[in-house]
């Protein structure tokens, strides 16, 4: 039976019927584990043979008109197959799905790392498309969807797992995904930035709850604190880039670089044109992308 | 010293004054072998550790206008961490050669897998910007260039190389380069296709020396033999695919994957437009990408 779920560390009793783990030092503090959708022990992502890159099937997927990167990975050493898409475009949902299904993968999640401003997501289409699948995106962000996702949750595929950072500035509820941290996960990490770090950039910080001084604080204390050979995968680029690095950007970014005074300063002053999807786009985004999923209900699964 | 190099098995005298080796079986038959540019032994790329993937520093860069992949590859095991890039573009040279500084990267190759149709390379401009970088092109092609290769040939950047194999039919002169085979080499492997194949595609065949029947060869017997985890890295994409494998293309290439008979006759019967930047394009990807280069004379250094 598949894998799948959200962990987080909840203070649960020892008697809880969810998922229960003493074997795992990663798992003992907090003592108690919530897994909504595991069916069986996480711990064993942890035994297996090492050499994880050999699991991982990655492919990163461009859009041209809003230039968004969506990012396929899937465990291709577990029998189903697991596999998630993260910041999916309406525009492209059949090309990633046609690609999902050519490649022998079960798509179980379409995550957003944060309520876009610039496109429409493709995550409510694709449920349309293949009904078992679960949207994700932050809890913060205020959105509809499947799975409403916090810092520190670990969202596992297969015995793969992204581990979820709130890096809040370009939008309230922005989060990274990060590639888990251990011998079976994929080395060197791999951090799915969002709009928080761009390529030698990083997204606006005035709409959308956006603030300059928690973005600085964000990528300072969550992604620029990850070793230095950690793979950036942003949601945009516009110059033709495809990744980057912890250290490259330390380095290397003209804005993040910079004290934060100054990154204040630069971000204050871009005179940035209006959003010109803004209007369409956030709206619908609330909601997966698709406006009739805006009566139903809210499935706030793992919390 | 920088250990670059074009090797071709060639028949020269035992006592040639160029680079000679018996200690590899790779390249005792035939027996022996010239390094025009190589300063020391080419074995060393054999004896060093394994763990190759740590080795090779790779960037897929995109050129939006034409739908151009450049690629950069580096060996930064090496003190000198020797690059090259593959296909480069006029319009983004600038963007690649902060690139390669910013990594602390030497460029030492400018290579190009056929004469583009479609844009200008980048070739003659990063010679003008880097002085020491040697352009690369198939002698097929009868373009100018410093190092006229020919199937067979290995190019090599530190320890690592790659390996050139004829594939026309797009163009008469279209090379695939290819990763090493051995165990310091990256695996899997990575073929840079060109326009030979193209993610669930191909190059027209209707132009520059252009055959559907040699194309059909081309791939059949020099891309598709290889391992089928081996990365297809095109040319170009239009859908926004960033890499293919070659056990995919021969499972879902909607032409390749066809007998030669109905192969030849799609590609006869696509009824494409004439190429927009052709007449621009083709003499000057004859000459780098520079016209003023036109009058030098052409050095076919290694044959």
């Amino acid at each position: 039976m598949l894998r799948i779920g959200v962990l987080r560390f909840v203070a649960l009793p020892r008697s809880s019927s969810f998922f229960f783990s003493t074997s795992s030092p990663k798992f003992l503090n907090p003592p108690t584990i919530r897994a909504k959708f595991a069916s069986h022990s996480r711990t064993m992502a942890y035994t297996t043979s090492s050499g994880s890159s050999s699991k991982l099937l990655f492919r990163q997927l461009f859009e041209k008109e809003s230039s968004t990167y969506t990012y396929l990975l899937a465990d291709v050493s577990h029998p189903d197959k697991p596999a998630l898409l993260i910041d999916p475009v309406d525009k492209t949902v059949d090309r990633d799905i046609l690609l999902v299904k050519e490649l022998g993968l079960k798509l179980i999640y379409a995550m957003n790392t944060h309520v876009h401003a610039d496109h429409v997501t493709g995550t409510g289409l694709i449920k349309t498309k293949l009904p078992g699948v679960k949207s994700v995106i932050s809890k913060v962000s205020k959105s509809k969807a499947d799975l409403l996702i916090e810092s520190g949750d670990k969202i596992y595929f297969g015995d793969l797992f992204l581990e979820v950072r709130a890096t809040p500035g370009h939008t309230l509820g922005c989060v990274t995904y990060v590639t888990g941290d251990g011998p079976d996960q994929p080395q060197p990490r791999m951090a799915f930035t969002g709009d928080a770090v761009l390529i030698r950039g990083c997204g606006r910080t005035d709409f959308q709850g956006g603030s300059s001084q928690q973005l600085y604080k964000s990528v300072h204390s969550q992604i620029f604190t990850l070793p230095k050979d950690t793979r950036i995968y942003p949601a945009h680029d516009y110059k033709g880039f495809t990744v980057s690095t912890v250290g490259e950007e330390m380095l290397y970014n003209p804005r993040l670089t910079k004290d934060e005074e100054e990154f204040q300063s630069i971000m204050e002053n871009l005179k940035l044109a209006y959003p010109k999807m803004i209007d369409i786009a956030v709206p619908a985004n609330m909601v997966c992308g698709l406006q009739d999923l805006s009566e139903r209900p809210a499935e706030p699964v793992a919390n």
